[in-house]
């Protein structure tokens, strides 16, 4: 059968009631099985798992050739424009520890093919009690600019090592306690800070110049629509939060 | 019933014939099971494992309260100088890459326990297939001289962070290809080269004038014999591989 992004997500929470299951893992060597309680693991395997459940149900859907890159399945075999989804997990004791994307990859990504912009995020955030029970205390399903913030020195949070830009880094989304930045209002927002960060980071200033342009000129070939991106210096301030009510 | 280090490294080999036998690592939620093929987590479980195989034979332990630190088994409830037992395991595609001690604790430990130097070591060396199946490749008894070496420019292989002193690491014992240093040929020569490393890092330089003559004495005492304990520089040279024979 075929399903959308929402679709899945609604099947999961609602038919298959994934906030209620729970699950282990389980190391068997000759006899012997123990329970691994490592929590870490969770995180890397619910891609798979997500899988697992698609073959189950009998859902359609094609895997990515580019692990590296979102989406992880696409769930409309024919137009691999539409139906992206990503699966993504993290442990809901501590904060998202996922990458997003690889910057520079991600600022070509969208610039070439608007509509990874759109892919779909399924984020699971999970929990391993201390004999290794797993449960699943939250389940969202995001946008890019859902889940995405600035930070203080950056449009965009990026991990950054050695002065490089690497990853885009998630937020808090789901948190307003301790918050110093909002989540992106929405995908016009993100494209500027996005746009920003290309200027701002030395290893795709080349492209700066024109990435705007090919960015607005290709979502419109994709979808008719003409996107009005924001200087990000006009927003910037409005994604600080005020000191008296962090 | 009581066994030695020995006697459960036999029966591993032996009976449970543990280089035959075949495992995997299955993660379950809800009515999804997948396959884990994550390689780096049997080397954190083998020892939860050996815990439930000492359980399953019925064979007596106490567990260390301190898990940093070998042993992490007691094989004698009632002496817990004897036959204590490690575990340590690593992907036998790739190097050992697990830690021994960390080395100021080491070097304490010994002084004040010196039967902890006679800490048995049983090391897994797994692997794990494409398709997720573990097996155990090689298995190893060893004391702790009979995995460690020195390096370039230290009487021991160390783990060096920011200049600062941290773990002792294994050598690659069972390979004589490409090796640069020799495995330690007895336990006088680890102890000497803990003894130059007590002195030559900054760290535990506080406590290097009195360390052997405390080590060799409280070793006395525990076992009734007066070690001779070489000078680093009359046997570093030694544990140099000629280059010819690399």
């Amino acid at each position: 059968m075929k399903l959308s992004p929402k679709q899945v997500y609604d099947l999961l929470v609602k038919e298959d009631k994934i906030l209620e299951i729970k699950g282990q893992i389980k190391f068997f060597l000759g006899d012997i099985d123990i329970i691994v309680k490592q929590k870490d693991v969770v995180g890397n395997i619910m891609q798979e798992w997500v899988q697992g459940w698609l073959e189950q149900k009998g859902v359609e859907y094609a895997l990515s050739d580019h692990s590296q890159m979102p989406p992880d399945f696409f769930l409309n075999k024919k137009d691999k424009t539409v139906d992206l989804l990503e699966v993504k997990a993290f442990n809901r004791k501590a904060s998202p520890g996922f990458d997003i994307a690889d910057f520079r990859m991600y600022a070509d990504e969208i610039v070439s093919k608007p509509y990874m912009l759109d892919v779909d995020y399924l984020i699971f955030g999970y929990d391993m009690s201390e004999d290794g029970v797993v449960t699943i205390r939250d389940i969202w399903m995001k946008k890019v600019w859902e889940m995405t913030r600035r930070m203080k020195d950056w449009p965009v949070n990026l991990q950054i090592k050695d002065k490089v830009v690497h990853k885009i880094r998630p937020a808090t989304w789901y948190s307003t306690s301790r918050v110093e930045f909002n989540v992106f209002e929405s995908k016009e927002d993100f494209v500027s800070a996005i746009e920003e960060t290309v200027y701002q980071n030395p290893d795709t200033r080349d492209r700066a110049g024109t990435w705007r342009n090919r960015f607005v000129e290709n979502y419109k070939k994709q979808y008719g629509v003409q996107l009005n991106i924001p200087r990000w210096n006009e927003i910037a301030d409005k994604y600080i939060v005020p000191k008296g009510k962090k």
